[in-house]
């Protein structure tokens, strides 16, 4: 076991960069490389946050380091990472793990190959208060949870329109592999992971095919590119059946409604738990006729600093990850079925 | 055509109080008889509203009026309308039609052969907001019409536990019977009855299966009857497909989560309304790169009034009504989807 | 004593009916009149709740009956409350205790020289959850208590336009002789009664004075009489300064933003509490750096019943009123204070 | 006149930061130099946007630039302000203007005599929001404004517990004079700048006082220095009478109640505004007895960076600055009087 692992991110944009913030920080990690095809923005990145070396081609880098981050569009995210555990690196790949589940599951079948670890950024299993109210649930505070109930609404938020968020074949999809899986992931990891049965979707592009006629406040990832194209949904609804309880979920990344809502509830028998995404959370119990909410707050951990030393921690000592690809790749069979169903009107096997 | 249509109320609890109150304010209606089995309670009524006859048994009227309101538990919607439509009496028939399918093509068939107008309690067609969001729509306003979600959840609210609104073979369900059907109504009348293609839902009986484990606040049809039984659900959640939009839905008599919703979104693709159950409602829309919410309050009709206006007017001069049973009964058909779908866990085919 | 208190309820409006009702419940109670000028209302009453007698002079029932209550309009209180005392007979009076302080002080020396209880129907404070605040508050649970701040604003609700709610010689004010009473006198009760020493307060009567200009979507005490006047203020602020806590309030029958809010804020140095008028409230805390929010519910009495019962068993026994004049006298001399306030554009001193 | 106006920002906080950001964005401005006390920050500044040079006394600097921008703390506004005014430069300095109208009045007469611009860091007058919501009153769209209700409500929003903004002598205030300062300043600057009257204020410090015991979420200007003081109110209300609408505020950095409020009502009797700090506002007017609320929302431009441009542009050319001291001096003459009020608990002239 090496002192310290080297460490690659490939990608500078917003996630790169907070990957490589956090990898500054950890402990047992060396920021080595910052890779970007666009050099100054590798450069830039480098300066920030003290990494040794910047590239252009990840190629270059792979002999170099002991693991990489791969913060790049969803479509490079396998072959990227493939070509990484071929080379005998560990992976930390961003969500969603790929386009479909035919990529996901050759990115698996690589890291088994490979004897490495290819670790997926589902960081809300890193976030304090989700793992309070996973606690809760195991606890059986809850009793016996029946159903849940997400929503993942914003009024006006369609990402960089036209660019590769909005492009089916670089993103896989819109809202619901974007926004949605992370919703999706945190719900079953909290619910103890039931397997999946069968999901009923619709997924809805309207408000950005005609991109010009999209009116929005501020764009994250813009700004637009109205030469490009917005081939994915902005909206989709769903249901979902497991071995363990239902889930029913609403998402949009833009609505002709500004009411935005991004929570999660949990329902059992005995009590239940509203967590407001990113925030704290509501518990809801009874006891001898009278009916309580308690919502606790706290000062709360970094959870991408977590994710990042638990990445780190387990490349070095081969300890189970709690974001290993064989415990995420659940969702992305879900989301596979999810579009399936909507594209073709009718419930999924899954 | 009489001077005045003479009316029979049939059954004296909280809805069939509401239907006297308001023939009694009817210029073209005769309140002649109030009818229940308990005749304490009909003659209460009676002095109430200036009732001129009681009865205890509703076959005792059907000769002497010229139409009955049928506001009797879900289980007597079927017999005594087709009773009733036998003797050539029109129909006002509470929500639901029925308890299902069957009886409800039953019904509409005995109107058909007896020529009388069987009309249904969907009080929602007689709104002003509803009627002014579905002018709304029907304008163009919205655009085209691609999603409709709504919510009908309360925290504590199953209605005479243990009585015959939680005992299925009464009641045909719980809240998806007695709250859904009115929220689906409604939303299929603003966007203009599209075809049901396919339904995917779950139902949840969980809060009230142990009676004395449920604890409340207050209880409408109450007090809790601990000797009876609670075989309904209380949560529900569901998918529909239709020839138009789709329509998502969550409803709850009762859940472990303390936040209340109850309004629906009419999402298209160049505006959107949240309407809020038995208020007002919020248009959004946009114009020149600016969005706006605008909320329109005023003074608001009796919607029972006019329901009750509507059925003695389309008796009297046979016009169409707006609540005829031939343009209610595809609601029908969706919630025994819904519970079939429920029931095997399955999409179902409507 | 009487076996029984024997009861006149001197006028049949809104509260009347409350009143009656409830003495209609009460065992040691008999509720022998029940009087209103027109005696078709006093008839109708009576009918509902067993009163046993009608008549239309409340001077004719002083001398059968132990008690009365007194629910007439602002300005009758002084008069019939005295000379119900100076009969011998005991009162409970709505609130306000009268048009102003003179009134109330006059109220209060009769009641002492007759040994007669006078009671005030201040009847929050025979509301649950106001007595559970009211005892987190004593524990000490809060800390040092060192700010109230309330509001009682609503969008649309001025009452009876042009009827004696809104003429200043027959109510002596507007919302904050209507509403803020009930307020401040509720946060006073609950923070221990510390002494008033100054008050500086503006009050607005906008929205009402041209009659017909004034939009509304319903109105409780109506309809208007639009050849009445409207001279009361509708819209009003203050801050008040006493020997304990300093108290902030706003309030409005009308204003033109729609923002309903209706609660009472208690700061500490220890926590806080939360009260919506009416309903529950949510404790505040914190405790190893965790904060914590806790919002418990559960059925409640009813405070009208508990109020009458209350004012039975004092009037039979002897026993101190927790509504008794004395302790209420201090919240008409704050009004007092506020109109001279608003009226001078000046702080006044108490 | 000058090309380009050259500009020395003293202060490399985090306004500072916000200053120089502008500045190297404004084509008639050169960022000449960054100062501060701390060579690193300044040189870090420097980098970021382009500052030709650094420098850790300001002093030095006073005759290399036209104008200077003071993102200092409070107790440093006057002194260096009237330093760099002397010396014949520019002005613009962060709000508040000073600790006390004293220091104020030095300021704005050494202004006068230099023939030099002092502007006022008074941010939100250039805000597109809050422009919108002056010209709808300024255009009667309110008709009469009668009153103006504002709340800064945090939770948990102590600054740099222990630092200079919780010590008097260094920041003349808390809450109050921090953002209460801001929404006072946009309140008086949309309803026309009326004349002060009277004022009655109260302030608590109460949750800060014992600085370990604050427990606390996150803070900013952070982290705490427990070897500090805090010696300032972090709780305020207040009520403001002027030769126009009456005014009422509260605040709070922070209290036991976790229910933020960050808006403004402005109230007409004819219509009424909720401007949501920092964010959009809603209009609430009627017509025909329809009342509507009314909300728009656009892209709106960088209040900041209109800031630094009318600076630029107003010192370059003499035109009058909408945040001329001499049109902000009143908002310090009514946090005096706040001060004073609280102080000796009553109300005090203006």
């Amino acid at each position: 076991m090496a002192d310290k692992l080297r460490i690659g991110v490939i990608g500078c944009g917003t996630i790169g960069t907070v990957h490589a913030e956090r990898y500054s920080k950890c402990a047992q990690a060396e920021l080595s490389y910052v890779v970007d095809l666009e050099r100054a923005k590798a450069e830039k990145l480098a300066a920030s946050f003290g990494a040794k070396n910047v590239a252009t081609d990840y190629r270059q880098i792979l002999d170099k380091v002991d693991a990489v981050s791969v913060c790049l569009p969803n479509d490079l995210h396998c072959p990227v990472s493939v070509e990484a555990l071929k080379a005998g690196r560990h992976v930390l790949c961003e969500k969603p793990i790929a386009l479909n589940l035919d990529q996901a599951t050759q990115m698996q079948a690589e890291a088994r190959k490979a004897g490495k670890l290819l670790a997926i950024g589902v960081v809300n299993r890193f976030n304090d208060y989700v793992n309070l109210v996973r606690s809760e649930i195991a606890s059986g505070a809850l009793g016996e949870l029946y159903h849940v109930s997400f929503s993942f609404k914003a009024f006006r938020s369609i990402p960089g329109l036209g660019g590769w968020f909005t492009t089916r074949k670089r993103s896989g999809g819109g809202v619901m592999i974007d926004w949605g899986i992370h919703y999706l992931d945190l719900a079953l990891y909290c619910i103890g992971s039931p397997q999946p049965k069968r999901i009923s979707g619709v997924a809805h592009a309207r408000l950005g095919r005609n991109l010009k006629e999209y009116a929005y406040l501020s764009m994250w990832a813009g700004p637009p590119n109205y030469g490009g194209v917005c081939d994915v949904e902005e909206y989709v609804s769903g249901l979902l059946r497991t071995s363990g309880p239902t889930v029913a979920f609403e998402g949009a990344w833009a609505q002709n409604i500004d009411a935005p809502a991004t929570f999660l509830d949990f329902l059992g028998d005995k009590g239940g738990i509203r967590l407001h995404y990113g925030k704290g959370y509501s518990l809801y119990s009874h006891r001898d006729g009278t009916l309580y909410e308690t919502a606790p707050q706290r000062t709360v951990t970094d959870m991408f600093q977590n994710e990042i030393d638990s990445f780190v921690e387990c490349a070095l000592t081969g300890a189970k990850s709690r974001a290993h690809v064989d415990s995420v790749i659940a969702s992305q069979r879900i989301i596979d079925g999810f579009y399936a169903s909507a594209a073709s009107g009718r419930e999924m096997d899954l």
